[in-house]
């Protein structure tokens, strides 16, 4: 295959997104993305697996990192793409290959950024964690994703969407005495007990932290609960699984440790957990990035693949055309002009 | 497997024991007594799935049934069975192997009782009651089940003990909005909504009636909870299933009304009932085989089979060795000595 980086961005989304790439099957892909950014003299392109990464090396003072994954969820008999009325439908349109051609269009036109980028393109993002294009990078050659600014090119509707909240998930647990429950008061109710758990839950006030000049919205909520051997038995133990959604101004350590302390006296297990990332929307790079794309940032609450960036370091946002609402629907789509309108912004600040 | 009934009455609970027969998996155990009450010529025996019936026909004036279930309480680390200072530990040592030590017993040892007996082993007692075997021996074979008189030889302490409490299930849901974990205030936490359900069991305060003299003793709680859908949603549902046990002086009819009282404002959907048997002890032969086995009756406040039987018109009584409130414990057992005990003034009496 062979991807003409002068066409137009509209175009472009359309070419990728003909080239299915479903999550471990992106080499056809890769291998279109690497031979095109190969061709432009001004990159030093890295291949690793079906992640591909080029950079410019003009020793500017700064260094924006760009990146999206070129995965998409399964085919919804949603391919190929098609143009009606300006809008673009096919299987990864909006998530995210319209970022991507995006991506590839600055590569190709902005030889001389006036800050040095790094072009990410990473695999294996739709599926489990430990596939992650991103997450491999990091492991093998976290000195490709070093950077004063990170940009995620993933749907947000045209909006930074800046860092995104850390993730953790806790076993809180109840105990009991088991019984007969014909002679219940023999026994100590572990299901009654977990009311206690409920009741932490409950009357729990959630932060609004304002990091960076942005307002998260934290949540611990139950996700799960389970107790009871038998329909005659007191059961003797009753498990709250919880998940609790963090601002990036605590760290992981930090969130276990707020855990562990709201639910003091009851048996803490904390089971995974992902780190969040701050926006530094106020750090100089961010901010000028913010001003140059218009509108008003918000904070992702969301967890999404920025938080990588936040473990090496890398004040990092969300920012790409696309509605985020219409990722992994058969129907989804994108509007032409949102992805010239968010090539037109790019190619401002870079130049 | 081979069940030899010339051993003691202990050693053949322990044998029992050790041949787990958890509700549902009671093929291996029914096959057993089976086939040893099959070479006792005075016997005749009738297979109905896991139960096994077993008659004399000596055409005595009158007939009494002596039944007990196989079936045990899911295992809890407590088998093989262990014996330590003439106790007898193991799943199911009291509720009832160590009853159905004495039936086989019997059943072997007097070729020819002073009244005719029917001597019913019956599976699935600790599960749903439509599952119950003796249910299942009622509606297809009640003429096996008809008797002067029915002593079900669950654990009473080697006390009669008179009637039974009934026992209702029903599922109590608290329903939410499902939505992501990211951003739950835009959800409706089931599962933090069931935490009123928790309190009206942890406020809720059981009867404890006399009944044709007898005290009896209710209970409700919480017997499961499950709620969850995946470790980043807000749940739309979590169901708690509470098990009330009540007094012979309510009708099932009148338990599932409390029920709905009790949650009123909650779904409730009562999902399987079993109402009690008032005492009735002063029927003639009940009050012979109490006299017989002399101590002071008392109420019986585990849901047991006398009230099937009461249904089928066959006064009933519960006795047999082992300690009720030690049943479904991991630590359940029984004494030896209540074991021999029971056997012998079993043997006196058909003697």
């Amino acid at each position: 295959m062979d991807l003409d980086l002068s066409r137009g961005a509209a175009e472009l989304t359309a070419r990728l997104v003909d080239v299915e790439s479903v999550s471990g099957s992106e080499r056809p892909l890769a291998d279109g993305i690497e031979a095109a950014l190969r061709r432009l003299p001004h990159l030093t392109v890295h291949r690793d697996g079906n992640a591909v990464v080029a950079r410019t090396g003009l020793g500017r003072a700064q260094r924006v990192v760009i990146a999206g994954h070129i995965d998409t969820v399964p085919v919804a008999a949603n391919l190929p793409s098609r143009t009606q009325d300006g809008v673009l439908y096919g299987c990864g349109a909006s998530d995210m290959k319209a970022g991507v051609a995006v991506q590839l269009r600055l590569a190709a036109l902005v030889p001389e950024p006036n800050r040095d980028v790094t072009y990410v393109f990473y695999d294996c993002e739709e599926i489990e964690a430990e596939r992650n294009g991103l997450l491999r990078l990091s492991r093998t050659s976290p000195e490709l994703l070093a950077g004063d600014l990170a940009v995620l090119m993933e749907p947000t509707g045209g909006v930074v969407e800046g860092g995104c909240q850390g993730t953790l998930r806790a076993e809180i647990m109840a105990r009991g005495k088991r019984a007969h429950s014909g002679r219940s008061w023999l026994g100590v109710n572990a299901i009654h007990r977990a009311g206690g758990i409920l009741d932490v839950l409950r009357g729990y006030q959630a932060r609004e932290p304002d990091v960076d000049g942005l307002a998260y919205h934290e949540g611990l909520n139950a996700v799960a609960i389970s107790g009871g051997i038998a329909g005659n038995v007191i059961p003797d133990q009753c498990v709250v699984t919880v998940n609790y959604r963090f601002a990036p101004d605590r760290t992981v350590e930090q969130a276990s440790e707020h855990v562990r302390e709201v639910f003091a006296g009851w048996e803490v297990e904390v089971t995974d957990a992902a780190g969040g990332a701050r926006p530094g929307l106020s750090a100089p790079p961010a901010a000028s990035f913010t001003a140059a794309m218009g509108g008003t940032p918000r904070a992702k609450l969301g967890w999404t693949d920025v938080a990588r960036f936040g473990v090496l370091g890398v004040p990092a946002v969300n920012y790409g055309p696309g509605d985020p609402e219409l990722a992994h629907r058969a129907d989804e789509h994108v509007a032409i002009a949102a992805i010239t309108d968010c090539e037109a912004r790019m190619l401002a600040w870079l130049r």
